[in-house]
């Protein structure tokens, strides 16, 4: 396996000599059936509004092909040693399900073993605080849970819950409320216990290391205020084994995952499956495992034309190392992905945000763009305007589905609200494409900006699953394209010294002092 | 008065000439007391840690001097036609006091007189529903108030619904639970029904024509799901005096904004007025508007060092223009802010995202920046290690408050919350501008990752008001200094008109058509 910069691969200088590609010249019916990509889970992507021809998709399969993207994935799913930085493996595909049959032993145990006791655990336990068998302090079934946690912690299991609480309404899924406590700000925590009952509440106490300040702070926050309440019988843990949670006196019960498993990829682990398996009942988690599942299988596919997460991945080199774009803004047209681009925001950035390669050398071009993103229509009577006729060009990619998850709907002037919503999303697609010429400057819209879309039937716990993958497969594929490690975060680290030094005093820093003086 | 283009001002063409300023080789405690400027409303804003000298901040006096920044201010309070576009007034400073003391009249009335009547109608509406002598169809008092609309009519009031509901509970103020509906997507408003008890909600419509399609129809969803409910007893309407909603018998009671008031800019009018008014009580929408005239006030000093919506303008027009930064991450360390970005968003995208100058005529330099951003410490945990360790610069806009609302608290490894997350946001600052040098470079920080402050006691509604006040104002200087209408969109346009096409069939248009039958 060799592991080259990006800007050192043949197939990419050859990229940047050829020549960019109109839509305005482009598009056509035609052209939409044909730039189309499979993502598993029920899930397609569509690149027509993407400035791609035959002969760039012929120089991206290239470009993969000579970064290897494939044959590194799978090195990946065979347990190789893919987080250089903090020298770890990383296994969050493992936990949906074996993509490749092989066996990785880490920490003297199989590593499928351990992912699958983990789940039957949650079942077991999910169903048990669900049927009523397991009851708070005073004798009452919960009917809420709250997850206390932070970054991968909170992000990905909160837009997974918001994504999937219509669907369930709309199922008759029986649902325990979530809710999340995150930010060290006192106010959050101070919000969240006024919406609930602490009786009848069950907390998730999520941390690794069992150390992030802000989540022991509001651990403790929470159990100084609830001074009524026997914690022991109300609050979970989920953390490593060696962690000083897994063996507290103090929680009912531990969820174990591993230093394989990153926060932000960590929704799929026992991070996002105690809360989602307790909120929606084990089966639904199980389905949204069983699409994430297929999507990472899908993303084994060597060819291009039939890989979505590798396409996605390699035409967004191409926008930002040779079309020069430093943003993605992600639109999904759903109110239930409301919080899905803050997910994103994490994933993509965090993974790819990086100035070094995955030898820890300096790198001379770009890596991971902005990303940003809320959900249609209600972005197009917002930032929309800049999107179209601002002085920058931002590559878009649209999430839409055929059907609502509630199935309520009502015609209003000859169209229902689920035909407005899709109308909308085909026409900015179109719009922002093709443009329009005007004699008016004002009215003129160049057009010539690009988008994708992802888009499914419903959105099911399945689907979702293929969503969470597509992305996750789509940041690791560009990952090895930038040569870099998409799997440590050593930029988050100064900050946390820092604040350190201002809690014990700033110790002859002036400057640091100044600042804290003004704000506590 | 003179509008001339950003690149034919002098002071502009100086100010590219200046040498940059390193933050690592100037920063002290006394440059940080230095670089400071009151916002009014006791919000203050600090630029310290922005890459300016006195050299250059003398240039940017020179520079709003030159484009004749408040001149242009006071000619908008007057009531000049500074929405150029659409050849309308600006009035939403007026909807908070009167500034200059200057009458002025437009569809034959005293618009001053206009805004405080709605304002005293706004006072007694809310009076009657919180004190219960408008009631329900069934005759129960109203316990929750749900906004429907969309882009401005959603997102500001939302933000500041949100902003204020930890003061609220804290400060023992009686409050309505407010939801909205936003999006045309029918799950939107399954979701917020599904919350909701019908016969205690009061809904309020809003929009300003009277016909926007989403608004309309999510009114129309609501109607035909609550069949058992007297809408006419159940819905008021914000809109102007001339539309179809304003006399309409299914409504009952209405209020009036006009077309002086564009909606991003709404917040203080009628649109916010009667929703934080009946949720919170008139007094407190009326300190945040207090706190948005004192900044409006602040805003018409002429020295820049005492001017801070003038200075964060000036600054960013810097970073846009001569530095070449084409993103701004607003990041608010207070959970309470937690969707004052994406207000923010609309408010600064939607205005100021454009290619064509006042008078119509394409423009040759850079225009609004992207905005996106989280609260803090959550995104300390999510995209922080782009900001910090990215191949792009991302200019920082950091707000902070001394004290929570709640006041609750503990002390956990001691120190309080509030504390930690004030020593995080201080640490943030200090740690993107200084970096820290490392022979690894995976532990590299280079630092010169600028941003600024803005700071106050605590998030009352005067300081909350002060706050929306304070970018709406840098925005109109920045659309000032570009030479733009930041008041009309017309990039939302040709979406709208394609999204009609798909409706009506298409009619010949195979490209849209091909969109629209892989989603309908």
């Amino acid at each position: 396996m060799e592991y080259k910069n990006l800007d050192k691969a043949l197939a990419f200088q050859d990229l940047t000599k050829l020549t960019r590609v109109s839509l305005k010249n482009n598009m056509s019916a035609k052209r939409i059936a044909k730039y189309t990509a499979t993502a598993g889970g029920g899930l397609t992507y569509n690149y027509a509004a993407m400035p791609v021809n035959s002969e760039i998709v012929a120089k991206l399969q290239e470009l993969c092909d000579e970064q290897e993207l494939v044959e590194k994935y799978v090195e990946l799913l065979s347990g190789e040693m893919m987080n250089t930085g903090e020298k770890r493996l990383v296994l969050h595909q493992l936990t949906r399900g074996n993509c490749t049959g092989s066996t990785v032993i880490a920490d003297d145990e199989n590593k499928d073993e351990f992912y699958k006791a983990q789940l039957e655990r949650i079942r077991d336990f999910s169903e048990r605080v669900r049927s009523g068998k397991i009851k708070g302090c005073t004798g009452k079934k919960f009917d809420t849970v709250c997850q206390i946690g932070i970054g991968g912690s909170d992000l990905g299991p909160r837009a997974l819950y918001l994504a999937l609480k219509g669907w369930a309404a709309s199922e008759g899924v029986k649902t325990l409320r979530a809710e999340f406590i995150s930010n060290v700000d006192p106010d959050d925590a101070a919000a969240v216990l006024k919406t609930i009952r602490p009786e009848t509440t069950l907390f998730i106490l999520v941390s690794k290391s069992g150390t992030t300040l802000e989540t022991l702070t509001n651990q403790m926050l929470v159990t100084q205020t609830l001074k009524d309440i026997d914690m022991s019988k109300h609050l979970v843990a989920v953390t490593s084994k060696t962690s000083p949670l897994a063996s507290s006196p103090d929680v009912l019960d531990a969820f174990y995952i591993d230093d394989y498993i990153g926060g932000r990829y960590s929704s799929t682990s026992a991070v996002g499956g105690v809360v989602l398996s307790t909120a929606f009942g084990f089966d639904t988690f199980r389905e949204l495992l069983d699409g994430a599942h297929e999507a990472d299988n899908n993303a084994l596919n060597g060819d291009i034309t039939k890989n979505a997460a590798m396409m996605d991945a390699a035409i967004g080199v191409y926008m930002r190392n040779v079309l020069g774009y430093g943003q993605t803004a992600i639109l999904p047209y759903s109110q239930a992905l409301s919080r899905f681009p803050a997910h994103l925001q994490q994933l993509d950035m965090e993974s790819n945000g990086k100035h070094v390669n995955r030898f820890g050398q300096k790198i001379d071009y770009k890596t991971g763009p902005v990303i940003f993103g809320e959900s249609g229509t209600n972005g197009q009577h917002s930032f929309y305007q800049l999107l179209h006729q601002g002085t920058d060009v931002i590559p878009m990619q649209f999430i839409g589905f055929r059907n609502s998850q509630s199935g309520l709907d009502a015609i209003v002037k000859g169209s229902t609200s689920q035909q407005k919503l899709n109308a909308n999303l085909a026409a900015q697609i179109v719009a922002f494409a093709l443009g329009k010429d005007d004699e008016d400057p004002n009215k003129q819209f160049d057009g010539e900006r690009y988008s994708s879309l992802l888009y499914a039937d419903r959105l099911t716990p399945r689907v979702l699953g293929a969503l969470l993958s597509h992305f996750e497969n789509k940041v690791m594929f560009q990952g090895f394209l930038w040569n870099l490690n998409s799997f440590d975060q050593e930029g988050v680290q100064l900050g946390k010294k820092l604040a350190t030094k201002v809690l014990n005093g700033c110790e002859g820093d002036d400057i640091l002092k100044a600042y804290a003086d003004m704000l506590m």
